[in-house]
């Protein structure tokens, strides 16, 4: 059989890791693919630096979107990263000239995903992305594959290493958000604009990507829900514990009546639950589907290793001919599907406020609950400073999020409460 | 396309599962797949046992070798179950007409996989058995394609549902191991001869087969090392609890210098790590792995719904005309491997007396170990009753399992100890 032959763009930590497996594996490939995969052309943005990897057998591209023209390319791998720019114009161009495309850019296939699953198909080609969700777990191929006769109830889980990294060392030490944040950017945790990863956008990106291969729907970065880490603080991660919970950032998505409900925003899980445990730079996914029930796949979500071991996964089904389309389905059955109701969900909350020590406090941000028909669980007052202001920590019993956001705005303008009143979902899967 | 049709051997409860997937889900596999997956004939010991399923379309087989032959049969999917007789018969036969083989039978892999592999090799046919290992899990298309440019260091897990789920209720209410038993005999969780679960045989089949795909040898069930959990008593699960561990059925496999070492034991854990909080009838499969690193993957490990979504994963495949190797490899270079030696291992140990109380007992016994080079961690005399027969617990430092077994012999021969020693190694992995 003719060897698959790989074009590469971009050879930063992941790229030069793909490069020197497909390099120094290629037996093993062959033996397990019954195929020879072959690098023969790489593009990156500087020729000559040290990457540890021997490129003088290959052609070089100084453009990465001529690598798609290349006689000696059937597969472009795309690791330029970004939704626009090279990275789209590269992968248009690979499948306008009859290329397969591999790529692990998130970004791009939240924004473009569908329209690029057109291009793809239209010439019978594979755009394959395992590596854009969850780093090493193959959760695509599961979705894609493992569950073909399942109907996906609820997916769940970690999707961004760098917020479960902060969140877990938040609650390690007891330190501040900004202070770990600092400490995970000079470990390259967090990358120098941590924003991507901090407000949710790249757990908001996977999960978008998911819930489309699950759902059967078009791929919808839009319709995601999506509120960041930022706003917790090393009182919530403390209260939390001491209430039996601790709080990671979650992507969830649940199919229903009303549509498919995509969020991302931090949560507390109640300790002892795996998802609870699921540490440092971990990510971990849980799908409840029929007849399967409940699985958990967790496992390093980034890093070059983890990533290239997807990419190579991607490769490997190009290698079979395995050709399935991008988001299972045939393109033209991708639709939008109405993002549900974020309002109508349920469940149980916790508040902090920041309130003057004075008599009445407490009882009017009770009767605003109350009025909306929210009862509470507990409240405790953190600390005693009478005129000052203190800390003010609540749970609440299950209510709607509609109620809650009417509640936490009418609290938000109460008399004595000083600054925007912090949420969290409490979320009991 | 033509339809893919579909010849079922075995309606049990997983089987009668897997045919109401097959006649109430053609359209979700159809726009999955690309093309028609079609029941067309099947064959059970009594046709007129009520199954909920209506099999009034298909044509019956009294015997289900004869489905092999069948002109309307492409794939047989075999849920008999044994590793002789008719599912060996049928499954021969079926690659003998030119016919793909789906199986949930781990002993008829674990017994003759390798050369049923290349039956299937020499006419060019899938044979494929994701139901046999872990129930619902993914495991085997995790490590035949997610994994495809990995090389596994070890994998290990909990395989065998019936044997957690009499742990875990043991761990849970103090009871004795014959108790439990027999009450998970009537919730339906252990067979009526348990034989097979509670011996490790069943986790020992899983294994070899597993280790086969992780490490490129052939199946070999004889060298694996199988201990069950007849032995592990109330008293072991308390002090296992004092000690900070729980007690579970592990298998696991290791890649090493000298050979695959494969091994099926209770073993204690640290609580609060991730399989030992692997609960109930659930599977877990932990895999360590270059470049990817560590992937845990978990779910329920038995039950019609979880092994039924697993064939119908097979079943995808095929439709989606995906041949790979049973094993991954050309049957040709599937070797057996030397086991390694089992008593190279080096671990920590729990052991348990039964010793006549009387000055002297624990410093022969600590001789005897001390003789070996093998130092004790602590040792607790359970209750005191002079001159009667006492439980006596120790745990060791590492040692090795030769050293190990060789002062085990003694001490069961010593004096005052009556009754052979109890011995669980101790897993921190």
């Amino acid at each position: 059989m003719k060897p698959l032959r790989v074009g590469l763009a971009g050879l930063g930590t992941v790229g030069s890791y793909v490069a020197s497996l497909l390099l120094t594996r290629g037996a093993l490939l062959e033996e397990r693919t019954g195929r020879t995969i072959q690098l023969t052309a790489v593009s990156a943005r500087e020729r000559n630096r040290e990457r540890g990897i021997d490129l003088s057998g290959l052609a070089w591209c100084e453009d990465a979107v001529a690598l798609a023209a290349r006689d000696d390319v059937d597969v472009v791998v795309e690791l330029i990263g970004g939704a626009d720019g090279v990275a789209k114009s590269l992968v248009e161009a690979a499948f306008t000239a009859g290329k397969h495309v591999v790529t692990a850019n998130k970004a791009l296939i939240a924004h473009h995903g569908t329209s690029l699953a057109r291009a793809a198909e239209q010439k019978a080609l594979g755009f394959y992305y395992e590596a854009a969700v969850a780093g090493g777990i193959p959760i695509i191929k599961t979705l894609r594959e493992a569950l073909v006769v399942n109907e996906v109830k609820r997916l769940y889980g970690i999707l961004n290493g760098t917020c479960n990294y902060i969140l877990s060392q938040m609650a390690g030490t007891g330190r501040a958000f900004e202070d770990v944040l600092r400490e995970a950017q000079e470990l390259g945790y967090a990358e120098a604009d941590p924003a991507f990863d901090i407000e949710g956008t790249d757990a908001a990106h996977k999960l978008s990507i998911v819930a489309s291969l699950a759902f059967g729907s078009a791929v919808d970065f839009e319709a995601v829900s999506c509120e960041g880490i930022t706003r917790v603080s090393a009182l919530d991660i403390q209260a939390a514990r001491e209430l039996g919970f601790a709080i990671k950032l979650l992507a969830i998505a649940e199919g229903g009546g009303d549509g498919v409900r995509c969020r991302v925003h931090p949560a507390m899980v109640p300790v002892g639950t795996p998802i609870a445990d699921v540490g440092g730079a971990f990510n971990a996914v849980f799908i409840e589907a029929d007849p399967v029930g409940k699985l958990m796949l967790q496992g390093p979500g980034a890093g070059a290793g983890p990533t290239a071991s997807a990419v190579l996964s991607d490769l490997g089904d190009l290698a079979r001919s395995l050709l399935i389309p991008a988001f299972l389905r045939p393109a033209a059955s991708l639709h939008k599907v109405p993002g549900g109701d974020q309002r109508s969900r349920e469940g149980s909350f916790y508040l902090r406020f920041t309130a003057v020590d004075r008599p009445g406090v407490i009882a009017e941000i009770a009767r605003i609950l109350a009025v909306r028909g929210i009862s509470i669980e507990s409240i405790i007052q953190r600390g005693r400073d009478p005129g000052a202001a203190v800390q003010v920590v609540m749970v609440t019993h299950e209510t709607s999020e509609a109620s809650m956001a009417q509640a936490l705005q009418e609290i938000g303008m109460a008399n004595n409460v000083v600054e925007t009143p912090c949420m969290i979902r409490i979320e009991a899967f």
